[in-house]
C-alpha cells in the first residue's frame, strides 16, 4: 500500500486501501474492509471487515462503518453520523439469540449511501435505506426509508425539506427549472435530475 | 483474570472482569468497573468506575457507561448510545459548582437497563430511568422516563409504539395473547407478561 | 507546559495548554487549538487547531471541537455532544467541491458557547449559534438557533423550555422574579438577567 498515510497509532488490518488515502489517529480498519483512494479518515473511527468505501470519501471523528455498509464516491460522512445493521438487534451473546446470529441472512440489512451525498452531523441511518446522489441529509436527522437523489432531508423522522446541487447548495425551482453552478436541474414527479 | 482477551491498545484497570469477555482497540475500563463473563466490547468504549455490566453482554463501540449505569445480563447496548447521570449538570471546576459535585448524592442518578433490552443506536438515555427486560429503544430515542419490560419504544420523547419478544420480533396482540418462538405473551393494563 | 497532566496514550501537538489540566486516554489535541487552566478533557476526545476553550471547562468523552468553536470558561460539555462547522458539507476531496474548501471564507461557519453554558448528552450544534451564559442544552436538543443566556432549551429543533440559574437549577418566576443561591434573577421582554 503505498502512498497510504497510517498515522502511528491507526492500525489497519484490511489490505485493500487506495493510493492517497490517510488514516488518522486511534483508527481501526479491521481486516476485509475495502478503501478508496484519496480518502481522509478521521480519528477514532471504525471501519468493519466487509464495509466498502469508495473515492475520495471524507470520514469524519469517530465514524464506524459496519459490514453491510457502501460508500459510494465523493461522499461526506459528518462526525458522529451512526449506521447500523440490524433491524432487531440482540445480544449475540444472549443464549435464546445465538441461533439467529448463527447466519447473517437473518440480522444483516445492508445500506447504501450513493455518489457525491452527504450526511449530517449526528444523523442517524437505519439499516435498508440508500441515500440518492448528492443527496444532503441534515444534522441530527433520523433516516427511515431512502433519500431521493439530491434531496435535503431532515427532522425525526426524516423527510424531504428541499433540494440541493452536486456543490450542496439550496436548489430554487421555477416551473420544474432550477440553475446552480452553471448547471441545470429539473424536478418532475418529485424526482430531481441533471438536464444533460 | 483468565480467559479475558483485552487488545494491545485496550486499558483495562478493573479487576473485576469475567471470563470469556473481550475488550477492543482503544478501549479504557477504569478501576472499580465490574463487568461479567462473555461480554464483548468495542473499539473506543469507555467503562467508568462504579459503573455494573452483567453477563453476555455486547456493547458496541465508543460507547460510555458511567458511574451509576448498571446492565444486566444479555444486553445490546448500539453504537452511539448514550447514558448520563445528572440532570443539571455545570462544569465541576466552575467555582460556584464545586461545592454541588463535592458529594455524589446531589448529582449521581443511576440508570438501570434490565435482562435482555437493547439500546438502539444513537439512543439517549436521561438519568432515572430504568429499561424494562426485553425492551427494544429504538434507534435515535430520547428516554425521558422508564420503559416498560417487552416495549418497543421510540421518538423524542419516546413513547410506546409496539412490544416484541425475547428475541426481538414485533409482538401482533389478539384478545391480549400473542405467540413467538413457542412462547406466549399476555397484555394486560399495558403490561406484558410471558405466561408459564 | 508544566502541571499539564498527559494521559501516556494522549497526544497533544498543542503548544497553548492552561496549567492544571488534565487530557485523558486517547485524546488527541491538535498544533494550534488553545486550551485554558484547570479543564478536563476525557478519553477519546479531539481538538482541532483553530478551536479555542476557556478554564475551568469540562469536556466529556468522545467530544470533537472543531476549528471556529471556541468555548468560554466554565462550560460543561456532554458525551456525545456534536459541533459543527459547515452548513452545507461536501467531501472536500470531490473535484466539484476542491474550489470551495480551498477558502475557509467559503465554508467556515463559527460557534460560541459562552461562560458557564452547558451543552448536554448527544446535543448537536448547528454552526453559526451562539450558546448564552449559564445556558442548558437538553440532552439530544437539536439547536438551529442561537440561545439566550440562562436559557433551558430542548427538543428538535430546541426551543426555550424554560430558565436555569448560575447552578444549574430550574427558576421559578414570580411577578417577573425569581431568586436562586441568594441571587435575584429578572425576567423581562424574553431576557433573564441577574439583579445586581
Amino acid at each position: 500500500m503505498n502512498d497510504v498515510y497510517i498515522h502511528p497509532t491507526a492500525i489497519v488490518d484490511a489490505h485493500d486501501v487506495g493510493e492517497g488515502t490517510r488514516l488518522w489517529a486511534y483508527v481501526h480498519v479491521l481486516h476485509g474492509a475495502r478503501i478508496g483512494s484519496h480518502c481522509n479518515i478521521g480519528d477514532h473511527a471504525f471501519i468493519e471487515g466487509g464495509a466498502a468505501i469508495g473515492n475520495n470519501v471524507t470520514i469524519k471523528n469517530g465514524n464506524m462503518i459496519w459490514e453491510g455498509v457502501t460508500i459510494e464516491d465523493n461522499v461526506f460522512l459528518g462526525p458522529g453520523a451512526i449506521f447500523t445493521n440490524d433491524l432487531y438487534p440482540r445480544s449475540p451473546r444472549m443464549p435464546s439469540a445465538v441461533q439467529r446470529y448463527s447466519d447473517r441472512a437473518n440480522w444483516l440489512v445492508p445500506t447504501l449511501v450513493r455518489e457525491g451525498a452527504s450526511i449530517g452531523a449526528g444523523a442517524i441511518i437505519i439499516a435498508g435505506a440508500t441515500i440518492g446522489r448528492y443527496a444532503l441529509v441534515a444534522a441530527g436527522a433520523l433516516v427511515s426509508k431512502s433519500v431521493p437523489d439530491f434531496a435535503l432531508v431532515r427532522g425525526h423522522p426524516a423527510r424531504v425539506a428541499g433540494w440541493v446541487s452536486i456543490s450542496g447548495q439550496p436548489l430554487e425551482f421555477s416551473d420544474g427549472m432550477a440553475t446552480c453552478d452553471g448547471q441545470t436541474y429539473r424536478l418532475r414527479d418529485g424526482i430531481v435530475e441533471i438536464q444533460e
